[in-house]
């Protein structure tokens, strides 16, 4: 059976004003920091944003301004100095980020961020240089409900036995 | 509560002779469609090798030949042509299939491959061009057997409030 935070998770882009707990954010962040990483190397960080002014200066200029207002982000950042795989290892954590979000019910989507924006993201949180950004994850409890993931949405033709 | 197979998921590189099924086989490979990507683009493809010879093709020069022992690799791919972000779906996918993995008593571990070893694996399965592969992924029943994630493990340090 597919795990059920896998089967119920959807991206969630629309929050109540209720806020996440400081439990429930640890919680988060252990799920994130249990995830493997290239040899080991455990080279990421969270940033985890629940300041209303912050939040908005980093939305600023976004075209969904709107996720400004969810009450908690969480940025995962990698010093790319300890790990070759920077990339690789966010996207793991952040993996992990959702379903765990999941778990708790509350909701989450991976917005990316790149460039200028990153840079800017960077400046506004105070990250070091050496880490890199690649997404913001807002979360809160959802407030839209969406159906979970369904049978039909299993492409079996994209499995491909032993040779292309 | 952290989700139990994120607690219990380890790198598992030593496997028994048993098969992985075709039902498990798919179960995981579902799980990982139901995972997000960009734009909802889900532009990856799954290759299944369970052939020995070319398992053995394919680990030829590895420094962990014994991987080709694995009874089965699952070879995520996706078009590049098709996503802007590539690493990072194909990662989330990995990672979605990693928890699948776990939740079917199975195990599994990300074998990195980039730059010409990536391309002669492409070449031994015939994955087209625009394909992008970043990763084995070897698994089967786990033949070792690893404690389970400590809270030890949390490092609270690396969570930074509002600002670096």
């Amino acid at each position: 059976m597919i795990i059920k935070e896998i089967a119920s998770r959807r991206s969630i882009r629309q929050f109540t004003d209720e806020p996440v707990s400081d439990e429930d954010l640890e919680e988060i962040v252990k799920a994130a920091q249990f995830a493997p990483t290239e040899r080991n190397t455990r080279a990421w960080e969270f940033v985890i944003v629940r300041d209303q002014k912050i939040k908005d200066k980093i939305f600023e200029g976004f075209e969904q301004p709107f996720l400004a207002k969810a009450p908690a982000l969480i940025i995962p950042v990698i010093d790319e100095v300890k790990t070759t795989l920077p990339i690789q290892d966010l996207s793991i954590a952040s993996a992990f980020i959702f379903l765990q979000v999941e778990a708790l019910g509350l909701g989450a989507v991976w917005k990316n961020v790149n460039g200028e924006r990153a840079e800017k993201i960077k400046e506004i949180l105070n990250i070091p240089d050496n880490f890199m950004i690649i997404n913001i994850i807002p979360l809160g409890h959802p407030a839209q409900k969406l159906p979970p993931h369904q049978e039909s949405e299993f492409q079996k033709e994209k499995i491909h036995l032993d040779k292309w």
